[in-house]
């Protein structure tokens, strides 16, 4: 058995759902792993995971709008404004999806079924540079 | 350390949740395993996994209507209407609970609590045979 | 590769959220962890673990007056009300947060963002003794 860890910098232009399936399964192919564990790790409180159906682009857009209408960008909701009003919302939508990803590895490849991505769900409205720790139990 | 993984198949009968605990024991109990980690992964996105109170059936009957009126079944309110009024809803429900589950094992049994139950969450109103991977790194 | 496990009791004094990262960093000092898994696991269906922002202790009092209004403790609205108006209210939050958390280690460290802290999320209004699950696979 054998780990490996790698930090993956994921740009965002703002609010919305990234894949990036394809950066995970390009440090894995470096990998001679045949069976392990994958866990996919946000270093952030307002940007979180999740993993969702990657055919039709209008799953994130609904995505995102249930969110917005779930945990809506209201001051007067929140004591906690200090970075703006999608200061709070994006702690809350944070808590309401992951920070942590378990995915199984079999025969080399991930678990992940045919419709499955995984995105990074930036919460705030600037873009930023989002900090994802991938980590690998593997033989 | 050694590694296991394994597929289930859960039969579902539309919308509700499904204890498959004993199905997780009864993988488990060929194992000779004292100390490990188990992972349960849902290889869908209109499905989902969650663990709950396994004694009064209302739990989960109230928890299927929290849903109901969280992410209702109202066309209006998405554009992926695809495959019917239950199709985004499910990919809504699905993100707000659990893709994948990790359970301790100590001293040969799963570190679940007296009234906890691994349960699908199965959000699509047609039956539907659902693929779960079990993933066991143990000694 | 090595494993451990261990129980920690966090004691509650009602709703709210416990910080209780310190007392895994307690547990895990004593241990000769380079690079490793920790997999923290709730072992009750009325309470749960978030991480979150440690910094603005008001992200918690939002945090919470969030879950207040997302899931009313009416007892108009649920069947399971054995245990009062909180019972119910509790099993909808816990399902809508996490169960089991995964937070890789690096370099000896948690890979916990400069802002996150690991919650106990005590969604019943008395206080509680809870059993948090630790295990870590390290080398």
């Amino acid at each position: 058995m054998n780990q490996r860890t790698h930090q993956l910098q994921i740009p965002t232009r703002g609010k919305g759902l990234y894949d990036f399936t394809v950066e995970i399964e390009k440090w894995l192919a470096g990998i001679p792993a045949e069976t392990g564990l994958l866990t996919v790790f946000c270093r952030h409180s307002s940007a979180s995971l999740v993993i969702q159906e990657n055919a039709d682009p209008d799953v994130r857009r609904d995505l995102a709008d249930f969110f917005e209408r779930l945990a809506p960008a209201d001051p007067k909701l929140y004591r906690h404004t200090a970075e703006g009003p999608d200061d709070m919302t994006s702690h809350i939508r944070s808590a309401l999806t992951h920070t942590s990803l378990s995915i199984p590895l079999h025969q080399a490849r991930l678990a992940l079924g045919t419709w499955q991505g995984v995105y990074l769900f930036e919460h705030r409205s600037a873009p930023h540079r989002r900090n994802v720790v991938l980590h690998l139990i593997y033989e």
